[in-house]
């Protein structure tokens, strides 16, 4: 009997070339297949919902895989975890039907791009922050973000490595929003503060929060007026969008599918 | 012209062997003398504040040395941090008066100390937490933690390792607060929290803070009722309290001194 299995998948992706399988390269798909087939003892081949980027972080991605094994569903998150290395941890598995597929499923997915804006870089979290001296203006990049709220074409926010067929996307919800770190008085008040981009949507292109990021900061940092969100998204021009942030900020931090 | 500067200095301790100068071991204040002695062309020895443990973590610890260079000690900070490695960043320099030092001066210190409860660790910040997956009473926690409050002898809570003279010592504060991870319906909800116990002093003995962590953690887990901590406290018996807490899960995390 064959069943379909479904993983809740965290990693800290620093140390890896990203999700999807590559020859010679270590990626979070290449360990899931490897500790699954010798777990289940036959060749497992998982199908990932979010192929992230080298660098990127998730606290829920989503795999499936088909076994014949007899191991019950929801023991295999246990024994994989003793397999795999403490920066990928499966947090749930389950049985689903045989014909759910993570990308083809409708769902919701929710990532956020952290930055620290400060005099320095701080040690504690580096891994899972973007840092920048430049002061930002929240406020604006809130503002400016609202013009990519609903659905649009994304080509200006999208690589232009992408193999997509259509550019169009629906961003469901994107907030700025940024907190000052209370520092002790000892160093100059008020230079400190956290920001974090949060964006649900119900799938991106390929690089597209980077990008979006890459903007925002190019308008919190008075460069561009956050108006100009809405000539970039008309322009359909990836030129006209700001740089691709740096992978290390982003973390996939939730995933919903519809009733599976 | 001698000149006292001192340094506020974030790192992330998992690399380092702690604070303190050793022969043959990596440490934080080795590294800072040795980039010190470079930078300034003269032998440079600090004086730290928290001599943290292996695998501490600091926001803000401090530092002074003492040195003749003409390099203006507001300038001191940005040319160290081109001497550091990424997990070592001097936040802020500046000159203090001749007569300070940062062990006899009055201060005050906030450590805290952060827990994972979960089905499985969270790769994401596993370097800064210590995870569990026994269930915490975090009330229980906070209760027991109160009977901590205020001047006492410590001798409970203090490695038989310490050379302290006396082990009377004053907590200001000393709180924990839990709080439940959002989960995406596709888990068990529910089941996972993050605790913080933050504790603020005017000093704290060896391996205190850890052994107050590892105390409460067994409150936490009904191994221990609340009112016991007076029992404890009183015993002045190290064997009487709970294990030391693994060092991963403690920062420095503030720094205060009375008007310098």
């Amino acid at each position: 009997m064959v069943k379909r299995v479904k993983l809740i998948v965290a990693y800290d992706g620093t140390a890896y070339h990203g999700w999807q399988l590559q020859p010679g390269a270590d990626t979070i798909e290449g360990r899931l297949n490897a500790a699954l087939s010798e777990l289940l003892g036959e060749p497992i081949m998982v199908i990932g919902a979010s192929r992230t980027d080298a660098g990127v972080h998730a606290l829920c991605n989503v795999a499936v895989f088909d076994t014949q094994a007899r191991m019950p569903a929801d023991k295999i998150s246990y024994a994989l975890n003793r397999r795999l290395p403490e920066d990928i941890r499966i947090r749930h598995s389950e049985e689903v039907p045989a014909d759910f597929h993570p990308r083809r499923h409708a769902r919701q997915k929710t990532y956020e791009y952290h930055i620290r804006q400060a005099a320095f870089p701080m040690p504690v979290g580096r891994q899972y922050t973007y840092f920048t001296y430049l002061p930002l203006n929240t406020e604006d990049m809130n503002l400016a973000a609202q013009y990519l709220v609903g659905e649009h074409d994304f080509k200006s926010f999208c690589s232009i490595h992408s193999q997509a067929e259509t550019t169009v996307r629906t961003i469901l919800s994107l907030s700025v929003t940024g907190q000052e770190i209370p520092t002790p008085g000892v160093w100059n008040p008020g230079i400190e503060k956290e920001i974090c981009i949060r964006v649900t949507g119900t799938g991106f292109l390929y690089h597209m929060v980077r990008i979006i990021a890459g903007t925002l900061l190019e308008v919190g940092q008075g460069k561009r007026r956050p108006e100009e969100m809405e000539e970039i998204l008309n322009a359909c021009d990836r030129a006209k969008a700001g740089p691709t942030a740096p992978a290390c900020g982003l973390i996939l931090t939730d995933y919903r599918f519809e009733e599976v």
